[in-house]
Order: structure tokens, then sequence, then C-alpha cells
């Protein structure tokens, strides 16, 4: 299986590579300059156990193109739109899977939501109906997903308009040992999206004793 | 201490009024119809463990008027607004804690949210900046909260303008053996509302195999 993940030098994006890479995943790391993707890369191949897949860094584009059908967005929110509107036409086909949080830029602790309600819900506004965006893995912290040694202690929670999509998008993503959850459509985006600066919060605050922390969905017979 | 719970013949309600009566708090049920407010507390009673406190029901007013501080407000989101300009003028010296979640009225798989942004910042805009209101309690479900065999298996996470008092919140909580979090200013309900319903569709959903779902924090170090 082939994988992208455009703008995946960032600390998430590496996460993810290095991850999915573990699992045996081909990843084409993009960037909007191949160079620095190459060099990133060439750092987190270094750190791979034996037996993982090789990750690849190239251009955003040649990312998508070598990809079966999952590109993972993980650009900042501030290059989301333009980004998106840049590689709007090499996407048919594909599943653009936003891990993208729309963070305050005065305050990590908060989400300022765009006027679609969410980053996921601006996506699929751009895309239109024919590429279908699904919302995920907005809530893994990187440093968790950088230490291989950690289990990720975060379930996924995975939302989009799409039905079919989502199942994909869950099936990829539990090829991290990680459990998925479909949440419904887009719109359930402004919930997950608003997690992670609670997380944020938290793991900053002096209330409580963790750092790092994650989400999990409980119930009684569901320890 | 002495609690009130509004609208508290729901059955929220009447589940934070068992827990509370069996953590030793006493418990002023509140309903529009005070008669109503006492057969439903004498069901309520009934179960409590010997040793509880005891619950008592009465109007809504008189309920707020025996609470020496923290009002739990629990009608159903139709009535959100409309009771909170009845009981206003009584809440002075009151914290008002808004269980309410804006479950979509044809949907409860989905929110539909005020104007404001949530039914806490909604409460907020309606009582004014005297009365602090504070997001609570939404995430953890009627059922487990009625069974008192069961763990309550859901971290509360606890939101509002005034830090002051989602801090006595978050101490209020812990009196349920309940792990309760500070997620922040009232902008944070958005994104706690929100949970309810994604939870709502875990369990009724086939490809997950549980119900009466909670979510939790986790980190690391914090098992």
């Amino acid at each position: 299986m082939k994988i992208a993940i455009i703008g995946g030098t960032g600390p998430q994006g590496q996460g993810l590579a290095l991850r999915f890479a573990k699992a045996g995943l081909e990843v084409f790391v993009g960037s909007r300059d191949p160079e620095r993707a190459e060099s990133t890369v060439s750092e987190v191949n270094s750190r791979l156990p034996i037996g993982s897949s090789n990750i690849v860094g190239m251009s955003n584009i040649d990312a998508i193109r070598a990809a079966d059908e999952m590109v993972i967005f993980a650009v900042p929110w501030s290059g989301h739109n333009d980004t998106l509107n840049i590689i709007k036409k090499e996407l048919s086909n594909k599943i653009l899977v936003d891990i993208v949080v729309p963070l305050s830029e005065n305050d990590p602790k908060k989400v300022d939501m765009p006027p679609e309600g969410s980053a996921t819900e601006a996506a699929q506004a751009i895309l239109g109906s024919e590429i279908p965006v699904v919302g995920a893995l907005h809530n893994v912290s990187a440093t968790t997903l950088s230490n291989l040694d950690w289990d990720i202690n975060c379930d996924v929670l995975v939302c989009g308009n799409s039905l079919d999509a989502r199942k994909k998008v869950i099936e990829l993503i539990k090829k991290l040992n990680v459990k998925a959850y479909n949440v419904g459509d887009a719109q359930s985006a402004r919930c997950v999206e608003a997690l992670t600066p609670i997380l944020i919060r938290l793991n900053i605050s002096k209330m409580v004793p963790f750092s790092h922390s994650g989400i999990q969905i409980w119930a009684p017979d569901h320890k």
C-alpha cells in the first residue's frame, strides 16, 4: 500500500511517516520544497527499525501521484486552503485525509474555526463532492507518534461525508494498532478538531500531572 | 453541602441526584411541577443504599433557594433558554452548572448549536457576567449514572468563563469519584457538548461492540 503525506516534513507528518513505514506501508513524504523533503526523510529513515518500509521524500505533487489512494494532508492551518487549491487537480480518485487543526494564531489552547465550521469542511468545500475528505488523526500528539517505543495512547475519531471513505480510512489507521471510530459526517470535525487544543491545554496545565495526553472511548464492557 | 438539580426529573437529573445523594450531599430536585418532583424523588430515594443522604423534590425555584451555591441545570434543550429566563432572578450568588446538550431535534447523533456557539455560551449570555455558568457532565450517560453498581466510566470536561467557578465545579464532580478536568472557557463547550452525539452514535452503531460509552483522557504516565 502506497500513501502520500502532504506537508510531511512537519512534526505530525514526520511522526505519521515513521509509524506507517514501521507498519510496512510505502510512504511518500511531500513538501513544497523537494530537497527539504529528501533531507527530512533521510533523518526519519535512520530511526526506523529493521523490517520497516522505506520513506521517500519528493514534491507534494509527486507524492500524490505516487500514492494509490490515500493522501494524508498535514500542512499548517495557515497553508491549508492555499495548498488545497494548488494540489486539487491532482486529487481525482484519491481520498484526502485531513489531519489539520485550525489552532488560534494567538493561543494554541483554542481553535479559530473557519466559516465552513472546521478544516475538514473547508477542505470539502474547496475539493467539491467528487473528492472525499475524511478528517482523522487530529488528536494524536506528534511526540507520541515520534517515540516508537510508546504505544499510541489515543483513539482516532474519523469523520467525513462519505461513509465508504471513512471505512477505508478506519482500516488504514488500524494498521497503526490504534482504535479508530466512525464518528459521522464532516460536521463532527467541529468537535474532533477542537479536542486538540483541549489536550494541549491539559498538557501545559499545572493542574494535571501528565503531558502528551490523548482521548479514549470507554464503555463498561470495553476496558 | 446542598445542591439543586433543575429539571431533575429527567433521566440525567435522576441519575445525578442518585449519585450525589449516595456521595452524601443534600440534593434538592426541582421541576416545573413540584408534585412530579416529589413522586419521582420518592422512587429514586428507594434505590439509594443505606448511609446516603435523602433527596427532596420541590419546585425549581424552591430547589434553587435550598442550594448553598451549586445549581445543576438539567432541562431538555428545548426548554433551556425559556427556563433560564424564568429562574434567572433567583440565581444571584449561585453557580449554574449547565449539563444541557443541544441535540438536533431530528437526529440525536448530531448537535444543532445555537447562535452563541453552545448551550453553555447561550446560558452565559442570558444570565450576564454576574452569574457564572460552568458547562460540565455532558458526556456521562444517564444509564451509567443510574446503575450504582457501575463505576462512572467517563472523565468530565469542565469549561466556563470563570476559573474560580470551574475549580469549584471540579471539586464537586470529584465527589463522585470521577476525574474532572479544566478545559478552558465557555467556548470549549462547543466541543464538549458535541462529544455527546458522537458517543450516542457509537452506542447505537453496529460497527462497535459496546454501549454506554464515555470518553477518557489518557497520557503515557497516566494509565
